[in-house]
């Protein structure tokens, strides 16, 4: 499966979960389209190569559809993440409920400052970054969100990768790469730079493409 | 220039920036294939591409290279981003430190709660949604940043429409979409979606790609 397949299916799987908590039981290749952005036709062709089909005229179970998605996501237990640097970015990500609903679960945050750590009112426990091999082992954590400043950033990735985590999750303006191990990369590392973004937004306003329909 | 080489040149750019302001005067390939993460085979493609050459062995010179890389950005004064949704994100966006290298200055935050936007201590002024629109024509705002909670996305997103916004950074769980008016995208919008980009990063741990080099 391709990143964007990838997204669009991610995109379905959190739609069907709202839809569900709200009690509906179908759902239409449309509704999934409007939520993932893209058209019905692509949903139908997406779920096609995946092997899922709709009633004639009554679209989809929503339940199976869930579960189905779930297999292919590779999604059972809540998935342990942790934060590495817990200034503002970190502390707000520590607070933010978006992650509950799709099982995503912030189990602890670490940073090198003693007046940060030792804050035990902290919702989430926080640990020094000398306990972060320990941390990781004990909570089974797969995946870290890099929260730290740039100059901090290059030395926590190395930490993070001696400690053998397996995902980053990039804050930090510079843009991490991972190795390449035995011909798989290890740790697969996602960067969200956010003033890269608001440049990149600048310049496609400056330079509007052409385009012949919304999708 | 397709969204990867627009991606590169504005890495290029920022890792340029940094470099001068350390003082340097010559940059080589190699040293901005690291900082953008690709080799440098393709900074020399890239920069061909747009009528950069190098002097022979002698790598670039940083100032004219800077000044045609913020040519071709569309960069000039500094560029006025407000932020829409005044929560923990929000506020941790205003207080962010690393737009000012790139130019990007955030002028106002506007939140629908009286709580929020009348608090006066506020490094950044901030407003009411009502006043949105006076507010992005007299500081000649062409971009939002959106941190609002999922259930405000929308009717945030029309808001900012109505008021003319060029462009969209959203953070919320909502994936918004441009309209297509006269066969160009209105306005321009990038959704960053964190729960998204951790699932995404979980199904690449389960399913590793196989890959040939480090680029």
């Amino acid at each position: 499966m391709n990143s964007d397949m990838l997204t669009r299916i991610t995109r379905y799987y959190r739609a069907l979960n709202r839809l569900r908590s709200i009690g509906l039981e179908k759902v239409f290749a449309h509704n999934l389209a409007d939520a993932a952005g893209v058209n019905a036709v692509i949903v139908r062709k997406d779920f096609s190569l995946l092997g899922i089909h709709g009633q004639k005229r009554g679209g989809y179970d929503i339940l199976p559809l869930v579960n189905k998605l779930a297999e292919i996501l590779g999604k059972g237990d809540a998935q342990n993440v942790i934060i590495v640097g817990c200034g503002r970015i970190g502390k707000a990500l520590m607070n933010y409920s978006g992650f509950e609903p799709d099982g995503i679960r912030i189990v602890a945050g670490f940073d090198t400052d003693p007046l940060v750590y030792s804050d035990a009112s902290n919702p989430i426990p926080l640990y020094p970054m000398s306990r972060l091999e320990e941390v990781i082992e004990a909570l089974e954590v797969k995946i870290a969100i890099l929260t730290v400043p740039e100059n901090a950033a290059a030395d926590c990735f190395q930490k993070l990768i001696d400690a053998n985590i397996q995902g980053v999750l990039n804050f930090s303006p510079v843009t991490l790469k991972s190795q390449n191990v035995d011909g798989v990369l290890r740790p697969i590392v996602h960067n969200i730079n956010i003033a890269l973004e608001l440049e990149q937004i600048f310049y496609e306003i400056q330079y509007p493409k052409k385009v012949k329909d919304n999708n």
